[in-house]
């Protein structure tokens, strides 16, 4: 049931572990089987050496009830749920609290595209979500910390899939993509891109986006119909 | 004779160092039997690659007094004894130079509570204790050092286990727990939370705590009667 | 066909990712055979741990043309090709987005020569090109960035065998060198000089450069003819 | 002939790799027998893989005269001789440009001793030398940096093994010890404070090194007739 989904998101989580992007049990990767309406997800506070693809439960994406595995799956889940029913593009979800990428969430500063690393995967800055209230901590947290997400996109009028992530203020950051394991490469870039955005700004706090003739460049000759980065499929 | 106390302290002293919050031999863990009135902790200047289970003392919690094994204990065990007895809920304490929260230390600067994962472990900003007199210093140091630390934790109304652990002032952090594995995954957390700290700082001096209602979630969905973090047990 | 260059190509492009000079697929190191007219370079978008010398396409330094191999070449290769044509006496390149590197790029800013580390292998501060304009990057876009580095040497008269690297503004570092494995080595030291730079800035913001015969002392100890370091040959 | 010391020697230039205190062969650990009257060093320019003990070279510490092994010895051998002929109480000696103590160098800036870290093998501030001037460069270069370390602590009036290491403006750290064990030991706790030095001043620019009490009580805990850190010997 559902095998090829739990060992897709399972390799997911090892990968985080392997990048370096989480610590203790900070962070999740999921999956969705859109024509089964399904996602599966890290289970919660598992220890990643010995959680196994046994252990990823599968939910229904309308109602979020578990219809397979016996764990609990992870407290971030409904969060996921959002993006995947608001995101109808996207596969896969992505949640850590990689050091950098939370360092902006937390100074509550979106990440500057300063450089091609940045616009290889993310066409423009990797913005920041406002707040949630106190009546959206006090109740249905999770869910609500997907609607601000999805507000944030819908407000800015920004493609999802363009720029792939962003930083939950006070929090840590999401990334997503067209499946599982783009969620966790641009979980990456998010980091990579973070940590030298840090380091620009240490160097020369003046330092200026690309222009956009560069940031369309790198973002377009990577996706989209005029790719021509890789080797043919 | 203690065998279960001293194989815990043992671990978690190697904890310490696989988690890289430990060089040379900078730190310490320890671990308490209340019903028994002793503590167990590491050996004081030993290798952690020569060191076994076999050479962690075992000590009377009153007295000080070692009354089980043949190495001279850690030259802070003054420390950690005046603080499980003047906290009766710890059972693990555990001392490192770990980079990040010892820079605070030295800066003589709180770390403050910027973001989730801090709030997930410390219920608010973890404190610096004064620094000690020129007479504390002198004479019985290592005892005067739990004994500020103590009154930091009176002075300010924390409770212990909200706040799991303080910098003192020029030296390094210490932390604690419920028991010694807890105490090493506050270490670990304390670090984290403070390298993200100076980092949103450089990144915008104007960072500020998240709000109480941030903080409170994040606590008590995983500690306390409310918490639903992590796999039923 | 060219195997030892291959070979030469492949080990070098392996050490960039054994130096943690690379993350995910940003990264290519490339050599030449001036006497047969070619080049050869990591075929693009490849994960180095499958990789093999196999793989690794040969082109003609004259018309750019694939004349051995089934890859793709990496997507910068119209970069490298113009340094070699352009550069008489290197006989390697590499490309990286080290962190440290690319912050400075991102910055605009050169690395200054501000210790001997630097000066061992780099005869001064190590440059900045322009921005490119948008109809060098809308057309040949790789090619253009090849010719601003040309013209950023040309321009302040600097031997590219004396200052071996570049940064591409809003981009990332290119070195070179004599041959492949110089090339990589220089590309660890300008990323150790960068990272050195920016935190001998953060203690002292008015750090100065090096003097001139300090920086000819250690540049001519290990290079040129009264080269005095290392084993004799 | 020598085999104990180059062995402790070769063992020693090891340790400083897998400190992680250099990068490709920057860094050279030497160690003395006064009753012999000879030193023995690391090679010049060897890859620290490839080396073994029969690589290390033994000089004269009178003339430098190499009366030992094949290789040609470091290019710092002057400096190394220097400091065993003018500071008869050390018995190792090593180089490095590990990476925050070359910055502090760079930055022309004493590491202030802002903990117990620091304090516990430095009894102060580890100072910088002046610059050499032109004419100390251009002849016998590496000698005189030897000179200018030691007119460093003969005008500070400082012990050299109560502050076993110095900063080389524009240059490096050297460190020193009673051995050569010891000398890498005092270069991993040099780096370190270093780090944490620039993290403190990050944090709080007004940071102030500890009291003399504190210093004192730190280092006298660890080193004289008063020490009681560690196991009995």
């Amino acid at each position: 049931m559902y095998e090829d989904l739990r060992e897709a998101v399972y390799q997911a989580n090892l990968q985080l572990v392997e990048a370096k992007l989480v610590v203790l049990t900070w962070g999740n990767a999921s999956g969705v089987d859109r024509q089964a309406g399904v996602m599966a997800i890290k289970p919660s506070g598992m220890d990643y050496r010995t959680m196994t693809a046994d252990d990823i439960p599968v939910l229904s994406l309308e109602t979020g009830e578990v219809i397979y595995g016996n764990r609990r799956p992870s407290s971030d889940t409904p969060t996921h749920r959002v993006l995947y029913n608001a995101m109808p593009s996207i596969g896969g979800v992505v949640h850590t609290h990689s050091p950098y990428g939370t360092s902006f969430a937390q100074a509550r500063h979106a990440i500057p595209c300063y450089g091609t690393t940045h616009a290889d995967n993310f066409h423009g800055p990797i913005p920041f979500t406002r707040d949630l209230t106190e009546e959206e901590i006090g109740s249905e947290y999770e869910l609500n910390t997907g609607k601000v997400i999805v507000e944030t996109f819908d407000e800015m009028w920004i493609d999802p899939l363009h720029v792939p992530g962003v930083l939950v203020g006070g929090h840590a950051p999401f990334t997503w993509g067209k499946d599982t394991a783009s969620a966790v490469e641009n979980a990456i870039v998010l980091e990579f891109s973070a940590m030298m955005a840090c380091q620009s700004l240490s160097i020369n706090p003046q330092t200026r986006p690309i222009p956009q003739s560069l940031l369309d460049k790198h973002f377009f000759r990577k996706h989209g119909p005029s790719a021509y980065y890789g080797q043919r499929k």
